[in-house]
């Protein structure tokens, strides 16, 4: 039997891991976990002096899979592959890389599928409100369990990258150095607005049945296929989409129908379809909510120079031209506001075509410039 | 009894009118009426000539109410009530206006609402695909009746302003002026994007029934609901909605809900709600496609320049700097394709906040073209 081919800079064959918390974890939301369960997965080794630890943040849909692939896999399947791996930009020969669902996820970590232990049945959506905060102390304590005191960085996209942001604001003492990617210091009232519309559609789907779907053997999955595809125009670009679709008609000319005619069309049922067959409503409808609510100058009466005073990390800020939902305008409110706190901070604005979801992809001058940020990190 | 007091520069108390015709109209989806009932107001007083007539017509919700206001009414409710009247920028006191609803409508055209007679219920999903081409014509038809050769004007916004142009491309003869207002020469994928989502929050809401929800005596209110929240966000721009909504809370703190938290939030569900109770979901879905088949380069092989060849009429074509729905751009290859052909165009590019809802306010730039360019029409 022939061993399957891995390409030489894959993070290779991985697995998950759980770690188990029995300790209180008080949430802002007044809510509380009495205990719960992490899962994550790791790809490098700890070094001796276990300095080289980097944090992996994952976004609205991502997961603890970030590179690698699992042994029943033909192909490396995790989201952040082609960032993650020896060789690459986070070069897990230099790195011990550590990707983490987030509380309330739906890939493993503790969320509305699990069960609640003072009713008997899945949270559903009774599940507490978890915000930006809530993720990071979680994250603090898995990094507590594998010994780590301090993160040589932490990194995240969009979503992601308020949490790696939130970190040097919470544990400043524990993370050197942060990347935050297509994100921004708080959504806008639109960016609340797509959101607002993704939830109505999930919560107003006569399958959600108070989140409580599980016990009735449905899922929501008109609104959440409905969400997911208001999402996915958000992080494309207008020039994106063109350039990808343009007007193109399936059956070369209209055919007058409510089938699908043009490509787009294809394309965003077809990302709705798969999206809402594997993930939870719930957890995208909790998801949304942390994204609203994450604001770190709300405290501070709307002063983010005030807000960010806290971070000692090194920074290293991205944007994208093309991004629309995070505009790179918003990025500079970070780098200013760090800047003007004598912060060590580094900002990209990359010229790639592809909106928000650049973040993702393997843009060279995007890579070169986290390739290099990760380079001079001391571990 | 003390009469109403009517503002000055209103149209006053005005009433629809119904125009039948019985021969019938051949649809470029291939389908057809062999009968079908419009619905029309006017304004003013057609002169001697018969050549002071100018047709007002209506975007994706619009009708034939286009100022004024009916007796039962205390105040103005027509939707463009700030342009027309005596005085105002399309005064009145000069032209004859009409207003539509057009083919396929819900305010009281023929459309999905209304009897087929060829199976005795309501049409519903049944009722024939319509495009601006085929609005144009029904319109043309409507002038027949009114005696009205050649218009003064055709002057539409955002799909309004498709119609316009269409007017000159397919009668060029009988309209002397067109103006083309917040609109594009065609659909992008994003805006197709857009119109699909909306579609499908209709069409996957289990009270749709295939169309014919009007027998089941429900509406699928929960789509068409999800569908005007997704539009309201590509009305405004992020700037409005951020001035207007900004993340002000409506608690003033988070409480960690799926009630209403921020403003935005209040004002988008009241904004579906509204329109989902008062709307034909049908309609809906009929218009959306008309917007997304409207292309005239598409005959041409794509070529705008060789499609808008045949107008022959005075052009005012006007974008407005925040409108991303239809950016300044899309208003801008009208124009060079327009100039190209040795047309008389102007334009004016409005640095109006509100995005593309724009084309319904009163700012006092945008009013001021209108004025003079209205103003310069010989009837």
């Amino acid at each position: 039997m022939t061993e399957p081919q891995i390409e030489p800079q894959s993070a290779g064959v991985v697995a998950p891991a759980t770690a188990r918390f029995d300790d209180v974890l008080r949430l802002r939301s007044g809510g509380r976990l009495d205990g719960y369960e992490l899962v994550y997965e790791i790809y490098g080794e700890l070094n001796a002096a276990r300095s080289n630890a980097v944090l992996v943040c994952h976004a609205l849909s991502g997961s603890h899979h970030v590179a690698g692939r699992y042994a029943d896999e033909d192909e490396d399947s995790g989201w952040w592959n082609n960032l993650v791996g020896p060789g690459k930009p986070l070069d897990t020969r230099k790195f011990f890389v550590i990707g983490i669902n987030n509380l309330g996820g739906c890939n493993g970590s503790t969320g509305p599928r699990s069960l609640n232990l003072a009713t008997g049945r899945p949270w559903g959506a009774d599940f507490p409100f978890v915000t930006v905060e809530d993720w990071v102390d979680a994250q603090a304590r898995l990094a507590d369990e594998l010994g780590i005191d301090s993160f040589a960085a932490v990194i995240g996209g969009s979503l992601g990258g308020m949490q790696a942001l939130s970190w040097t604001l919470q544990y400043p003492e524990r993370v050197r150095h942060a990347a935050v990617i297509a994100s921004a210091p708080k959504l806008s009232a639109q960016n609340i607005a797509f959101n607002e519309v993704a939830r109505q559609a999930i919560l107003t789907d006569p399958d959600f049945h108070d989140g409580h779907f599980y016990e009735h053997g449905v899922a929501p999955e008109r609104g959440l296929r409905l969400a997911r595809m208001v999402g996915h125009i958000t992080y494309l670009s207008d020039d994106a989409m063109g350039e990808k679709f343009g007007r193109s008609l399936c059956h070369g000319k209209a055919v007058y129908s409510y089938g699908i005619e043009f490509e787009i069309e294809s394309y965003l049922r077809h990302q709705g379809d798969k999206f809402a067959r594997q993930f939870d409503a719930n957890t995208y409808l909790l998801t949304t909510k942390a994204l609203d609510y994450y604001d770190p100058a709300f405290a501070h009466g709307g002063d983010l120079i005030a807000a960010l005073a806290a971070a000692r990390a090194g920074f290293l800020v991205v944007a994208f031209t093309t991004d629309w939902r995070f505009a790179p305008a918003r990025s500079r409110e970070i780098v200013y506001a760090l800047a003007h706190n004598g912060c060590d901070v580094s900002y990209a604005e990359i010229d790639c075509p592809a909106g928000h979801d650049s973040f993702l992809l393997a843009d060279p001058q995007y890579h070169a410039v986290l390739a290099a940020w990760f380079d001079r990190i001391e571990v």
